[in-house]
């Protein structure tokens, strides 16, 4: 993935000293970081982290087992009890690889939600590895280019990066947990095992090879448990200052069979919690520096979490400075760089946007900013799916939208956008189940309206419609002179006042 | 849909003189036509059409009623005592807008496939557009700019062409079958039953108003049913010599307004069978020219028939010609354009095409050549859904492919090509209602191991595979040397045989 011009997040200056809470619930551990950033210095509070290991719960058929869940649900207790008092605007939770793949994902969500008592999103691959980076970034910062890689329990993502801008990402379905669990599931650290794993791990990163490429970075950093697991032992042990070459990897591989099983392996500085994983991620790491030419990686300063934290000050800023404001939110570069990518047609797109925007501040005028934005975005994009084909645009930019990497947006938010995308216009049973959702609903008729008056795309201005709003009942005043100027348009919204009537969500009533 | 350039049909000269067959299964009407183009010239030898009125039998649900598949199938067994002897190639049907709507479609294609004994293509509204410019620009030859409109039963097609060549054209979901059902189900011809059908009609077209401004062209020719049988009507009546003019229209609705029934409806040049939809053919036509400013409309040579009798002609001289040919096949041009617009990684593309189809001479070596073309095809095209996501990018291009536009292809073939897209990777559950068209399992094979000896994208160039097959068992020959130097291709290949025997399909070796 090649990202948009980041935003101008260098001449962003840090807001408030007020704590902030990220909870990043990964394959392996969850973990919970509270910060603030005073004169814009990165300050943790608490960090607590609990190895939930919801990787390992995944059965043959992907499915979480139900003492996985409540082994993560119980840690989601804990880090609640931390949390309380917390203002939702500044708690963020992500989910990784485990909940992408997990069948049952939905079931665990909803009681996960309850559990943290705050939303939770289940972010792409390529998402957390620009989170990554961001952390990164500014808790080492360096103008190098530098590859950043993150090997987690169930994947492992890389990215290649300057200063703060991230310029290739990407995430590959390997991770110690899962690597452990297939070529070590007894424990037994056996030679055939590890070069089995080594050559599994090395098909699943190949396509790596050509995207992050030696001579496009100087230096490599390692982020997450397993890098910091590994430095450890190395320093420990004295086999080096803690960077990580392939010959200290060789060096623990032969422990490793020399020990013969992961129960027997006696380590200096290896933790009880790595021990039933540090065999996968010995097998990553090693075919990552062999593979791809790196002397030594060092473990790196930041992770997901810190990212998440800067993330969420930025979005927090730009809630606060309104419209018209410097963008600093990474989502309005996304929603930029995909309109372009699939060749919307822009103008038309302003005139949606635009027109929505003023209905939905009619139909719901106390609605916060952030259901504003989201508006403004399925707008934005609502066409992107004409590059497949005219016929049936809606349900191809619904499915573009709901499989599309787009850096800064969560999955959930990104099917957000694909419901409203696919309610732009025809029926209304196909989104029966989110119109309980009541801030769906107006952005719903607001974004239908807006594509009815903008139909005949540009070719006459869309006339402001005026809109009253008595609980479900919806007024549209139209001009006198309607039925004569554009009798189209009348005809459009005579259909749509029925498809409303058939729903029995709300009443349209044209006056 | 702006087109791929033109393959270039102009240093095309036609084949032998033996004759071809065009099966156009519409709305209104079923007509076959049988034509052979001795010197270049295109004769007429047969012409047959019925008035089998199929999309008049679209029930509130979208179904085909038995009465009206009774009637298209009686209709097509007709058609195909005529063509006994012809053989396949020679004979293209192609179904439009009634079949692209149906929901039970395939039961009905099913056995209209039986009752004609020839394969039946249901085509895009864009690939008939392109068929209906076809056919007009051969018949009817000019180098102005031209509109050609096409009022079929359920659809109206819009191609704004210049020589040879269209350069835009659409689909739009109305036509004179579907408009006279709603707005004159009882037959009754009132002011505001006109009116109404006239608003809903713009309201449908307003969309190619900014497509097909009358800047950008020279004259305005009308081709089908509709157009026809409304210049008859005005030639007869000696309101114009054939010509159809917005005063001419005017004089007609005030007639059938008079007449007040389509069944008092007494005009010089009305056949019967077009008595029940020309109330609607009028609505449309009167919008088109009023609201695009069309002065007059002449009714064109050609139709949907003769391009694809020409369509057919290219594509046996494209066969003809094999490999390296010029390209004549407008569907090369297609897949060219395709491959473009979602920036497929091109020397990726032609590795695993190369191999594909050497890999697929190796298991079928007496496989058509239109089945060898379908393989480059899906090769070609296998990745074009990493413009959606790298994650599950073989979902995505199954996706692209089953609904994009492609000039020159049937939707059938868009989902076989669909299919190998899907297949290319991962598990083979997904495909196993598929796999007993046996041509589709070698396709799929070569594809998938083509895949696998490409996987490193070029880091290292793919070793020739050999391939010996016996029956439903492959043995695939692996040079001694692989698990040493190759040990990841070794790994994925011996995954794919643990895919295949899961599938019980076939049986692969590695030797």
């Amino acid at each position: 993935m090649n990202f948009p011009a980041a935003p101008r997040a260098a001449e962003f200056s840090p807001p408030a000293t007020a704590p902030l809470a990220a909870i990043d619930m990964g394959s392996n551990s969850f973990r919970l970081e509270i910060a603030h950033l005073p004169r814009g210095q990165y300050k943790r509070l608490e960090y607590l982290k609990e190895t939930v290991r919801l990787g390992a719960g995944l059965d043959s058929e992907g499915m979480l087992t139900e003492a996985a869940m409540q082994r993560g649900l119980d840690c989601l207790r804990r880090f609640a009890s931390r949390l309380e008092g917390f203002p939702a605007a500044r708690v963020r939770a992500v989910a990784t690889q485990t909940l992408r793949e997990a069948r049952n994902r939905n079931a665990f969500l909803a009681r996960a939600r309850e559990a943290l008592g705050y939303p939770i999103e289940v972010i792409s691959g390529r998402e957390e590895a620009r989170l990554i980076f961001a952390g990164v970034a500014r808790l080492q910062p360096s103008n190098l280019p530098r590859l950043v890689i993150d090997i987690g329990g169930r994947s492992t993502e890389m990215i290649l990066g300057r200063g703060r801008k991230p310029l290739t990402a990407e995430s590959f379905q390997v991770g110690s947990v899962s690597l452990s669990l297939r070529f070590f599931p007894d424990g037994q650290f056996t030679p055939e095992a590890f070069r089995a794993a080594q050559v599994a791990a090395g098909a699943e990163l190949e396509e790596a090879f050509a995207l992050f490429k030696p001579t496009m970075w100087q230096e490599a950093l390692g982020s997450s448990g397993t890098v910091g697991a590994v430095a450890q032992i190395l320093a420990a042990s004295g086999q080096t200052d803690g960077r990580i070459t392939p010959e200290a990897l060789r060096w623990c591989i032969e422990r490793a069979l020399e020990a013969g099983s992961m129960d027997r392996l006696d380590l200096p500085g290896l933790k009880e919690d790595r021990r039933a994983v540090v065999g996968g991620g010995l097998c990553i790491l090693y075919t990552l520096l062999t593979q791809f030419g790196i002397p030594e990686l060092r473990p790196a300063k930041g992770a997901l979490r810190q990212g998440v934290i800067f993330d969420l000050v930025e979005r927090l800023e730009t809630e606060r400075a309104g419209e018209g404001a410097t963008v600093l939110d990474m989502r309005e570069a996304s929603v930029a760089a995909l309109q372009k990518r699939f060749s919307v047609d822009l103008p038309q797109a302003a005139r949606v946007q635009d027109l929505a925007l003023r209905l939905h501040k009619q139909l719901a005028p106390r609605a916060s900013r952030a259901l504003q934005r989201e508006l403004a975005w399925a707008a934005a994009l609502h066409e992107i799916g004409m590059m497949v084909s005219h016929h049936d645009h809606h349900r191809h930019s619904a499915y573009l939208l709901s499989h599309v990497d787009a850096a800064g947006f969560s999955q959930d938010q990104l099917r957000r956008l694909a419901d409203l995308a696919l309610g732009q216009r025809g029926g209304l049973r196909k989104l029966e189940a989110q119109m309980s959702d009541e801030s769906l609903l107006w952005q719903l008729l607001s974004l239908r309206l807006a594509v009815i008056a903008c139909h005949a795309r540009g070719v006459t201005e869309p006339k402001a419609l005026s809109l009253r709003r008595d609980g479900r009942q919806i007024t549209l005043s139209l001009p006198k002179a309607l039925p004569n100027t554009q009798p189209r348009a009348l005809y459009l919204l005579q259909e749509e006042a029925q498809a409303w009537a058939r729903s029995g969500v709300l009443e349209l009533l044209l006056a």
